[in-house]
This record gives structure tokens, C-alpha cells and sequence, in this order.
């Protein structure tokens, strides 16, 4: 089936050339997109860029969730600000607030540990396990078809982790028509080695946060340390540099107005294959009613963890991404009813339909996609039936009493045969969740956010009531509001789970220890299992089906699309990916366009003096005195501090290198436009545009306002 | 003095064309423009324009606080929707709501009498009275000094209003430096002939209020009736429409980016002279303390009278009013942070300062600005002191009452000798202002808002306490909460001024009967009444001597300017002004641009289907339909909907005929972008642009949405 695909792709793309930017491509596509990368006005060869572990990729690396990139041949890695951000809190205090401050250290020696669980990941592999992971899979039952994709999965991972200081993942492609091992160096010494000052790396912040036009900094570096034999070690000071065989070239001049600009990262996620059933669920039920409650529940935090308080220190992170997630969401519904998506998917559905039916050995085809179709709308009934119910289950003691019980269950398993997330090689970052609790949870404000699920659930009609839950809260004869608060408040009252100490132990706690437990958040968590068991079995029977349904749709599809002169690639996966274009503004509405550059004189423009748009004196000194340097850009006659391309991205792809034709470091990629999150869904060319962090901008905060001369030196600036 | 500034105009402005199209020009400087008008691209003799009964400037009328213009010779007016969604409003019945379906008049006898006080103005004549007006005030004192300016234009203007059916004003020029008599055709029949839907005419509401994009088919017909003779009369089924000697053609084509237009209408009020005290305590202190009370305001009416109640149709206009107030200040006080206004206004006085030091005889200028730069200050000083006492007596029925208290009082003069505003040409206008009180009134929603305003009171400092009002209303042993709410309780159920019979009875009641009142809220009145006499003498005692210093102050800044190249204009005072320039998009910030036009594709863009965005089906479905017709702008590929111009407008302009290079009807201006609304204080060209309705658009949904083809068969509209 994959030969197909492949097959098509080749003969199609040869004939007509993409219309626009759309494509999140493998690194295996590459020979494929060759002749429009050179259309586009790339100046190296193509090929070169297939090689993972040669120029340029080779020096792409992931930090998981977040994209990067060396500079230099000791291991330097530049990310975006908002990547690192974790790693400067975490080494803040009173007196040496480096987020208020900026920080950068001097030498080598003064770099600091980046917060724990930081990681570099550096792919050293890339194996096609297609066949082992299909093999025999079709004439099994849905579950078992489930469960044995999954073994195999872990075995092949296991396999692969034999070698110490890797970390192995099986990717699956076009609805599992596809499977990928990536093997990778996870280095874990990482520290930090510079990051300005919020006042610029957060310019903007929330309020900017995907919007144009945009004056953010949005970069930061951080080092990779290796063993002194090159192996991966946790932090010592024995440890030394990472010797990067290859490393990005800086540019600090060059990039204008429709330069040839490509991306190189690690794009998490999209449902540009989703069916119409989804899309329906999605845009006409899920997205406007989560978005209702994210409204609700950042008003409940904010309410429970009033500004100043201790309590709003812990929450400040959790209000930002739900904050961040609400304006997505509008973002989307927006996108979704402007494009006119659900009409523009049911349109796809009929013509696919229509192809589909022009020929007689297409058959399979329809029925496979009637089935999916069919499925799709059943997933989404059943992610709408368990909506308040999964909310209702947020409590977050509520949710360490499950893992610690889930944890204990599977552990009477032998290790490849537990559950994804429960085997050994995912105790430390299961240990280090239980740890970071503290940081982030107050009584107060959980008792207040349960109160607000719970009222939700409360509300719902029968079918959507859970009886177990029901019960074991006792919610049956609950008819005030009272009631269900002194419910509430006896959990919090008689439950030791908000001590780091109680969690952590009870990792090593047997099922029958943990069924003993008076924890009333334990115990609850034990009522729910087999309920919990049993939507998960239900889910897996539903992937089960899909899994045998879906490659066939997207044979069908990407056949079809590569018919229409469209080069099909499969959706974001987290896997490295490359997407190309051009430096370009655009008219995200009707009778407004957005510049491709912004300049210096736009952050003073912005410049309240008051956060987020509080840049810093001397910046704003350096500014007034059109101070440019060796940086400014003519056709603007200032120093560009972000601009904006056609490229097709999306979340995870934040720090990702942005290079210019010949392989150099012109940017940073940390964001997309308002009107562009949508493209999760669906492509619009008119309005999908990535906002970056200009080198130059990079380059003139470095050696004007942050004196950071010393990594300029170390690394490979070029005209 | 005036004679040095027309001499210094002309002879600067042949050596320096205009930088930019700043400007507010009275009919008589266009012959100083006329190589400029020329240069920006006009078509037809600039000295035309200065005949204010010839053409063009004969068909534009004021509908006193909007502009208008004829366009037909049967007295056909055409205005903004906004500027007769009054008489929409009036017309309209839950049976035939207007303002919902639009209303078209199929034929004469079918047009709608427009609201009570709407008028038509038609000027005829325009006169100098500068002489008569000044002759002998130097001498006099600062409050003799107002006296008889106010009495000279009281008498001048009842000597013109000797002739039956006309209105006649005596405005101030340069700060008193010159005056003019203004004579207007006062018609009081005047008739709604056609008004689109909310839905085309308000489209995008609040919500796109001071915003570009925009999409707004703001514009609808009244027509002129007047009496068979052709003289001014009361509506009458005898009243024949108003034959205008000159109408405006309307063009169906033509305008395109960059091309000329011109505006002829009468902005209300600009501050573009006032001293750095006035900057500085309006934008450091009045406007973002009336913003913050806006806000509060705002949020105390829609507390009073939520969504859907009797109250809040009553409020709905105050809402609209104050939320677009609030919108506008927050506009005023961004971009006079944005420009630097304070210390623009700073340097400027410097620079005037050095220009007067630079040559001796300019000594006197120097003395005259020093003391109204102190006078400037202790204005401020006033208006700061007693801003919450004039919140605190903002309450409707004590406006009431301080304004029959104050009729009963002036009635007891000769009428040449009361005050402007209660002599026997304004009772009319009086008696429907008392009348008209009931639609917007609530006793419970007023409550709320007087106890806003007297919190806010009680919170200053003693200085600012006024003795004669705590004493009067018993705050003086105040010190709750629940105290005040029993004194406002007992104005509300004491009062008669609630009943509209009441309050118009009491217009002949004489002081005597006044003072006898138990009624609380005359009580009050009557106790305020001293000390706001008080108030009223030192304000005009200020005005004395600025009348005195303000137009040596105009005189030396407009010499100067003139020396820097520029053409200085007054302020605008609702006279009639012209302004030119060009068709123009802009950046209003860095990284962004408006484009100059808009489409109907937008329109389908923006809609929601919800209000402000629910264009009518029909029209969705012609643009879906690119039934664009003759209307269409080929550069952009649609029908234009609004379009920016770089014209220097403000309040007031709302209305006026947009004209193009042949002085045809191109579109009607109607608003500012927000990064605009600072130009009151301060023109800046990078930012200021006007928004208009493009003529096209209006033929277009003319014909093919509201099928007012006879409208459309009675002008003329040309190619």
C-alpha cells in the first residue's frame, strides 16, 4: 500500500508543481520536493538535506515538545525563549531573578542546570519498521489487532534502548499505514547558557501571543554534556561539551522580502486527514464548549488564586496554558467559520467519494471509508457522552491516586508487558511528575477547580452520569450546592496525597497495600478502575478498528490528492519534518496586510513601560539612537526583530531553525498567527503564516544590550 | 491682527506646499490652497469652492452635529445611517421595525417624518462680524470683557433671526481673533426616505466603532420639505419638497487608490492650539480618570439594567454613547502615548518661545502666552478640583431642576438679556429636551449612576468637597454605605420631576413657586444655585481674559507656523470646513497595513450571522453570487464597500460628501481608524485616516439588495 502512495507521488509531482506551501514533508520526501525546493530558490542541494545525520540535519535536535538547533561545534543549542523559560525559573531566586534580569554566563564553567527532566535529543537512527508492525495484523480481532501494534511497538523500543543513553520511539505515519524507529542520543546534562531578560525573550507575552506584528525575542541557549567518552550522563562535573559534527552557520545579514526560507523541526500534531464526523464534533460541540469551560475555569483559578498570593505563584504556568489554549480555541472556531471548514470537509468527503466511485476496482475504498466513517462518528459520541466525566476526574490528587494504583496494577506484569507510560524506562519522568506536584498544586484552588467540573457534570442529563462515580462520591443524593462542598472538602481534609513524600513511596506499594488505604482520593481512584478500564478498552477496541480502516482511507486520499497535482504527506507526529517557502506578509482579513518584517522602533511603539511591553532602558536607549550596527536591514532602514513566511507548522515546531537557501541560521520559528492556527485542520494559504525571531534581532541584543560577545565569537557568524 | 496672519498665509504658502493633509480649511483660505488642491489632483476651479450658495458647496447642509449634502433637485439629502437612525428608531413598532428590515419609501407620499428636532440646515450666508464683535473689549475687564462679547452675539444673531424660518450663529475663529455670522436656512420638515437594515447601515456596531477593516453601509435619504413658498415651516401635508439649487452627481466609478477626494462638512471641536497645561493635565489626569470612571459606568447601567429589561431599552443609546466615549478616550490617551503628544506640545512651545525671544518686537506675544500658559493652568486646576462635584450632580432630575430653577430665574430678564440657552429661541429645543427625558429615563438605573458618581465624591480629598452641596444633600455625618442609599432613596420616591407633565408645567413656574417647591431634587437645585453661579462667574471670568490673551497667543503660533512652511487653520467650532487629499492606506503601527479598500467578500469574511455581524441573506448570497454589476473596482475585484483617505476630519464631519476630483459625490465620510482619534490634539500623518462609504457600494445595495430604484432613477448618478 505505501508503494503506492509513493509510487503516485512521484509520477504527480514531477507533472505539477505545489500551488502553495502547504506540506510538512519527511526528511525522505526530500528527493521528491527537490524540484520545487529549487523553484522556491534553494542554493544548496536537495539531497543533502535527506541525510539525518549529515549538514544540515544533523545539527537539528529535539528538546521533546520543543525544537533546536547547534551552533556550534561545542555542543551550543539555540531555542526559542519560551522553550528555556522553565530552565531560567528554575534557577531564579529573590536575589538573582533571571527572569526579570536575563542571564548569561560568562564562561563555560558558570552555566547552569537546566531544570530537571531537560533533555537533548540528537536522532542518530531512522529505520522503517513497516512490515514488522503490520505483519498479520489484519485478520485479528480490533483489541487484539490493538494490543499486539502495541507490543510490538515496545518490543522494538526495547530492543532499540539495549543501548544505554538512547531513547527509542516507533513513529506511525498516515494513520498507521506507515511505521518509523528513531533512535536518539538523550543527552541529559543540559544547562543553560544565556537567556535575555523576559523584558524581551516574552516581549508582548500573552497579550501578543499569537498575534502580528510581534517584537519578541524569543531565543535562548543551552549546552549539551556529554560523558568524557561521549556517552550520555546525567549532570557531573566531569561531564564535557557535546562535540556536534554538525553545527548551523549563523547569517546575520541577507534575509528580505521573499527570500527562499525553510524549517526544520518537530511539528506535534495536525488532523488534516480527520474525517467530517470529527470535524463536525470538533468545531460544532467539543472546541465551543471547552472553550466556554477554559473561560469558566481560568475565572474559578483566578478567583481561588488571587494575584499576589502564594497560590497564584503556582498556578501562574497553569493559567498561561490554559490562557494560551482558550485563545487557540477561539482562534480555531474563528479560522473554522471563516474557511467555511466543516462545508470544505463534507465537500472533500463527496468528491473523494465521487473518485472513488469513477472506478469499479476502487470498491474497497468506499467500504473501508464508510466503516472509518462510521467509527469516526462513534469516537466522537463517545468523547462526547465522557466530556464531563473526564472533567469531573481533574482533581489532580485525584489523578496521582489513579497512576500510583495503575502503577502498582502493572507492576505484577513483567516489564514489556506493561503499559506504555508504566514500564521502567518511564519510572523517572513518572517519579519526577509525582515530585513537580507541589509546585503546582494548592488545596484551595483544586477543591475550587473540582467544584466547577463537578457543577458541569452535575448539570448533564442522565445518560452522561457516571453510576460508579455517582456512588462513590456519593453524588445521588446530592440536590445543593452545600452538599457537594462538604463532599469536597472531606477529600482534601483526609487525604495525605498532597505530600511529596506519601506519593513517592507509594510507588513501591502492592495493589493490596494501596486497596487498604483510608485516602479518600485513593480509594476513589479504585472504585473508578474497572469503569476506567473499561472506556479504555472500549477506546482501544475503536484504534483496534482504525487501525485497520484508516490506512486505506489514506491510501485512498493521498492517491486522490496526488491526482489533483497535491504532493500528500502524512499529518504531525512529532517526527522531524521539513517545510519551505518564503519570507511573506499577507491580508490575514479583508483590508488589512501584515508587514513581513518588524522593526527596532515598533518595540518602542509598544513600549508601555509595564509588562509584558516593558523592554529594557537600554534597549529602548539603543533604539532612539538607531544604534543598528551590522544588522540593519535596508528595505526597512532598521533592525528587522521578527518576520513572517508561508511555512506550514505547527505547535512543537517552537525553536526550530529557520535557514536561509544555503543552510545558515536566519531565524528562529516560535509562533503562528492568530488566523493561522486553524491550519491544524486545514491549509488555507491565504491566511497560514509562521512568525519568527530574526537572527539579526538575535545577534543585535546579544552584542549591544546583553553584551553576550563571547557566544557570539563561538559561533560561526557569517554575511 | 487678523490682517497679519492672512498677509503671512499668503505670501508662505506660495514658497512651501503642504507636507501633508493636515488641515480644517474655512471656504475663505481656499484660494491659498488652490496651487495645492491643484498639485493633490483636483479637476475643477479650487475658486469654486469658495462660493459657499454656488456649486459644489452650495448642496452640502448640516444637520446640526452631522453633515449632509443634496442630492437631487427635490431636496433629496443623503447622510450617514447613524445620523438618521434616530428617525429610523422613532418610526419603528414591533409590528414594522425599521431598524431591523430598513425602510424604503416607494414613493414621496410615502416618506416617514424624521424624529422631533431634526432639522436641515441650509447655509445662505456668511458674514464677517470680527469688527463689531472686538470693537473696544481690550479695555474692559475679564468678566465685562465676556459680558459683552456674549451680549454682541446674542444681538447680532437675534438681528439676523429677525427674518422668519432662519437660524443664525456668531462662531469664533483663532480663539476669538475673528468672528463670523453664519446664516442658515432652518427646515424643520424634514422626512426619512430610506434607511438600509442595522444589518447594512450599523454592520460591525460597537464592536468595529473607530476600526479599519470595516464594512459599514453607513449611509441613508431624508428629504427637505418646506413650505409651498418655499420658506422654512413645520412638518405640514402642504409642505412641497425643497427645490435645491445645487445637488451633488453621484458617481458610480472612478475612485481608485490614490486618487484625490475632498470633504466639505462641519467638524465639531479640535484642540490642535492648546497650551502644554491643558496637554498635560487632560492626558495625565482627566482623560484616564474619566476613562477608569467610563469603565465603571458603564458596568453600574448594565448592572441596573440587565440584557433584555424595560430599563435597558431606555439606556441603550447612553451605552452606546458612553462605550464609544470610552472607546474614544482609550484611543485618545494610546496614541498620545504613541506620539509623544505631551512632549511634542513641550517642544513646540519651546520652539515658539525661542522663535518670539529671536526678534524683539515680538516681545508683547511673550508676555501674552506667559499669562495664558498660567491661565491654561489654573483652568486645569478648576476643572480638576471640580470634577467630582460635577459627577456627583449628574443626576438626570437634578438636571432638571437646576435647569427650570435657572429658566424661572433668567425669565425674570428681557429676553436680549438671559443667558444663551434660555432665551425664547432655544425653548423649543428646552421643552423637547424635558420631554423627551421619559425614553430615557429610569428612576432605579439613575440610583445606581448618582450613587456611583457620589462614591466617588465622598473618596476625595476635603478640598475638593463642596460645603454647600454635603450640607445641602446631609453627607456631612455620612459614614456608610447604607446611609447615602437612604438619602438617594428619599430623592427618588419624593420627586415629581419623574412625570413629563410635571416638568413642562413647571417651565412658567416663576421663582417664587420654584422656591416654595418640596420637591427634593428643586430643594437641591435651588440650595446649589449660588454656589453654581459662583462657579459659572469664574469660569467666565477665565474666558474674559482669555478672550483677551488667547488671540495674541494664535497669533504668534500661526506666524510661526507659517514661517515653518505650514498653512494655519482654526480649530474646528461645527463650521463649514473643507479638507483634501488622497485616497490612501497606511501603516497604523509597525508590521502592519491597511489597505485602502474594502470588499463585499469581507463582509461574508466577518459574519457570524449574529449582531453587528449578520449581513442580510440576500446580500451573502450576491456576493457569493460576485454579482458585482457596473459597481465593481477592477483593481480590487469587487464592489468597494469603505475606503481610508488621509483627510484631517473629526465629530461632527459624520455625513459629510466625500467629492472627487470633479466635485461628484464619491462616498460619505464617517468615521477615524482609532489609531486616529489623537488627531484631535495633534495631526499625525503616518497615522490619520478617515473612513468612508464608498458611493459604489451604496448604488449596490441600492439596486440589488433594497431595490430603491427611484432613488437611484433620481439623481444623477454619472459614470
Amino acid at each position: 500500500m505505501r508503494k503506492t502512495i509513493l509510487a503516485l507521488m512521484l509520477t504527480t509531482v514531477a507533472a505539477s508543481p505545489l500551488a502553495a506551501r502547504e506540506g510538512m514533508f519527511t526528511p525522505e520526501q526530500l528527493p521528491e520536493i527537490a524540484a520545487d525546493l529549487r523553484d522556491a530558490g534553494i542554493e544548496m542541494d536537495p539531497a543533502d538535506l535527506s541525510d539525518l545525520t549529515g549538514f544540515p540535519m544533523g545539527a537539528v535536535v529535539s528538546l521533546g515538545g520543543c525544537s533546536a538547533s547547534f551552533v556550534s561545534p561545542q555542543g551550543l543549542v539555540v531555542t526559542n525563549h519560551h522553550c528555556a523559560r522553565g530552565s531560567v525559573q528554575y534557577n531564579s531566586t529573590a536575589e538573582n531573578n533571571y527572569l526579570e534580569n536575563g542571564f548569561l554566563a560568562p564562561t563555560m564553567g558558570a552555566e547552569l542546570p537546566a531544570a530537571p527532566g531537560s533533555r537533548i535529543y540528537i536522532t542518530t537512527d531512522f529505520t522503517d519498521v513497516t512490515e514488522r508492525m503490520r505483519e498479520g495484523t489484519a485478520q485479528l480481532t480490533p483489541n487484539e489487532r490493538y494490543d499486539t501494534v502495541e507490543q510490538r511497538m515496545k518490543d522494538i523500543t526495547a530492543e532499540c534502548e539495549q543501548e544505554a543513553g538512547y531513547r527509542c520511539r516507533v513513529a506511525s505515519y498516515y494513520g498507521g499505514d506507515e511505521y518509523k524507529l528513531i533512535k536518539q542520543l538523550e543527552v541529559k546534562d543540559v544547562r543553560l547558557v544565556y537567556a535575555p531578560a523576559d523584558s524581551i525573550g516574552k516581549y508582548g507575552g500573552d497579550v501578543d501571543n499569537w498575534m502580528w506584528p510581534r517584537h519578541t525575542g524569543d531565543f535562548s541557549f543551552y549546552r549539551a554534556y556529554v560523558a568524557p567518552d561521549g556517552s550520555s550522563a546525567e549532570y557531573s562535573e566531569e561531564n564535557v561539551p557535546y562535540e556536534a559534527e554538525h553545527y548551523l552557520k549563523v547569517s546575520k545579514s541577507g534575509l528580505d522580502n521573499g527570500d527562499f526560507v525553510m524549517v526544520a523541526g518537530y511539528p506535534g500534531s495536525t488532523s488534516r486527514y480527520a474525517m467530517l464526523a470529527e470535524v463536525e464534533n470538533t468545531f460544532g460541540w467539543n472546541y465551543p464548549t471547552f472553550q466556554a469551560l477554559l473561560t469558566d475555569w481560568i475565572g474559578t483559578i483566578e478567583t481561588a488564586a488571587p494575584e499576589g498570593s502564594d497560590a497564584r505563584v503556582k498556578y501562574e504556568a497553569r493559567l498561561a496554558g490554559l490562557n494560551n489554549y482558550e485563545k487557540n480555541l477561539r482562534g480555531q472556531i474563528e479560522g473554522a467559520r471563516r474557511v467555511g471548514l466543516i462545508e470544505r470537509r463534507r465537500a472533500r468527503e463527496a468528491a473523494l467519494a465521487d473518485w472513488i466511485a469513477a472506478d469499479p476496482a476502487r470498491a474497497d475504498y468506499a467500504t473501508a471509508i464508510a466503516d472509518l466513517s462510521a467509527l469516526s462518528q462513534e469516537s466522537a459520541t463517545a468523547s462526547r457522552t465522557s466530556f464531563w466525566y473526564g472533567n469531573a476526574t481533574r482533581a489532580q490528587l485525584l489523578g496521582v491516586a489513579q497512576r500510583l494504583y495503575r502503577l502498582a496494577k502493572e507492576r505484577e506484569l513483567p516489564d514489556a508487558k506493561r503499559k506504555p507510560g508504566y514500564q521502567e524506562r518511564d519510572m523517572a519522568f513518572f517519579r519526577q511528575g509525582l515530585q513537580a506536584l507541589d509546585r503546582r498544586y494548592d488545596a484551595d484552588v483544586d477543591k475550587a477547580e473540582w467544584k466547577l467540573f463537578l457543577d458541569g457534570y452535575l448539570g448533564q442529563p442522565e445518560a452522561e452520569r457516571v453510576a460508579v462515580f455517582d456512588n462513590a462520591l456519593g453524588l445521588t443524593s446530592v440536590d445543593d450546592a452545600k452538599q457537594i462542598d462538604a463532599i469536597i472538602d472531606g477529600y482534601y481534609t483526609g487525604t495525605s496525597l498532597d505530600e511529596a513524600d506519601t506519593r513517592l513511596a507509594l510507588m513501591d506499594a502492592s495493589v493490596a497495600v494501596l486497596e487498604a488505604s483510608d485516602d479518600p482520593f485513593m480509594k476513589l481512584a479504585i472504585a473508578l478502575y474497572d469503569y476506567e478500564q473499561g472506556l479504555e478498552n472500549e477506546a482501544e477496541e475503536r484504534a483496534g478498528r482504525a487501525l485497520a480502516l484508516r490506512p486505506a482511507y489514506m491510501e485512498a486520499i493521498t492517491q486522490w490528492q496526488s491526482e489533483q497535482g497535491q504532493l500528500p504527506y502524512p499529518d504531525a507526529n512529532s517526527t522531524l519534518r521539513i517545510t519551505f517557502g518564503n519570507v511573506m506578509g499577507g491580508s490575514p482579513f479583508d483590508g488589512m496586510e501584515y508587514l513581513p518584517f518588524t522593526t527596532l522602533e515598533g518595540i518602542t511603539q509598544k513600549d508601555t513601560g509595564i509588562a509584558p511591553f516593558n523592554a529594557p532602558e537600554r534597549e529602548l536607549a539603543l533604539i532612539e539612537a538607531k544604534d543598528y550596527g551590522p544588522y540593519e536591514l535596508e528595505s526597512i532602514g532598521s533592525v528587522p526583530v521578527n518576520f513572517l513566511s508561508d511555512l506550514d507548522v505547527t505547535g512543537g515546531n517552537s525553536g526550530s531553525a529557520t535557514l536561509n537557501a544555503k543552510g545558515e541560521l536566519v531565524g528562529l520559528l516560535f509562533d503562528g498567527t492568530f488566523e493561522s492556527v486553524n491550519s491544524d485542520w486545514d491549509f488555507d494559504p491565504r491566511t497560514t503564516r509562521s512568525i519568527h525571531v530574526d537572527t539579526r534581532y538575535m545577534l543585535w541584543v546579544m552584542q549591544n544590550v546583553d553584551g553576550a560577545q563571547n557566544l557570539i565569537d563561538e559561533m560561526d557568524v557569517v554575511d
